[in-house]
């Protein structure tokens, strides 16, 4: 006797589905379905609706590999954004992070991952190359690439990402920067671990 | 411009749907969606369907009240299990809780609530009347009911609701019971509660 084997076949159907996607446990799975039990039928086939579109009308963008639902995306063919600064990010969640900023008026180019040994991802799984031929592309045009953000995450894989890419950037004349890493606002500098602090007085700024 | 407003529309509407779940926030929803979006097709698909077909396929026992997909549910329907001792819940996944344990071998009621002014849930929005209902039409069966086991959350409210239909109960024969309270297995009495300390000294049991 499993754990759902009590159940209608249509919950527990529904509980697996649930407990399949990342951070939701078999309680947390069990707890959505009945609360779904509950709710209006609309709220069930919003959801469902939501899921069936969300494969048909997405595709990644063919410029910056960002998903979307036209080619190319709303933020490239954006006339008003600078085309000339790249902002290189891990994943399109990144993408949303700093749009939500609403301070950076460049372009982005998503990776799709990180360079991952341990995971089997080499640079050749991720959106690098195509990184280089859109520089190398634009630099033909009117707006040839001034700059390139590294926006990876400020981890062990996110920093050797950012490391590869630099070192493929570095016959090019485009200038390569990286955000950059200190204290959070916010944070207490008590608790600030070793390398964070050790960041932020490298990085320190001269004030006067 | 809103958290949403850089993403696909297809996507802000699942991450919209998904954040609408309880427990579920937005950063949640979107790592959700993003899941989704790199996930296989089927995994997606696989969610839609489950949710479509729950409401469609399962309705409430008319005897038990729990959820079931066939009428009576397949727990009224088992010859095997004691029909004259009815285990009072709040909700069905308190049926699959006690069903886990493998040692209950009576049959459920299923209140769906608990009596609760603050959030306008009396005891008539509640499965109370089809309890006393149920007792009295079995009283004139083979198989009368010999003992409720009211097992309502030891919560205020779930105490609130037990005591509300032991006095419902008073007039009958039947015997009414109520879970034991005390530290919890595994529990560490130093961090136990007064309240549950108190009851569990209230219930402690005589070795020798």
């Amino acid at each position: 006797m499993n754990k759902t084997s009590s159940l209608p076949p249509s919950v527990a159907r529904l509980i697996d589905a649930f407990a399949q996607l990342p951070g939701i446990g078999p309680k947390s799975a069990s707890r959505l379905a009945y609360h779904l039990l509950r709710a209006p039928l609309e709220h069930s086939m919003m959801l469902a609706d939501a899921l069936r579109d969300l494969k048909a009308r997405t595709k990644l963008c063919s410029r910056c590999y960002n998903i979307t639902e036209s080619d190319p995306c709303e933020i490239c063919m954006d006339e008003k954004r600078d085309q000339s600064l790249i902002c290189v990010v891990e994943e399109p969640l990144d993408v949303s992070a700093i749009e939500r900023v609403r301070s950076f008026n460049g372009v982005f180019h998503v990776l799709h991952g990180v360079i991952s040994p341990m995971n089997g991802l080499g640079p050749d799984d991720l959106k690098i190359n195509e990184l280089i031929a859109r520089i190398a592309k634009q630099a033909t045009s009117d707006e040839p690439v001034r700059e390139i953000i590294l926006a990876t995450n400020p981890t062990l894989e996110g920093e050797n990402t950012a490391a590869f890419i630099q070192r493929k950037l570095a016959a090019s004349k485009v200038s390569v920067s990286r955000l950059a890493r200190g204290l959070p606002v916010g944070g207490d500098l008590e608790y600030a671990d070793e390398v964070t602090l050790s960041r932020a007085l490298e990085g320190r700024q001269q004030l006067r």
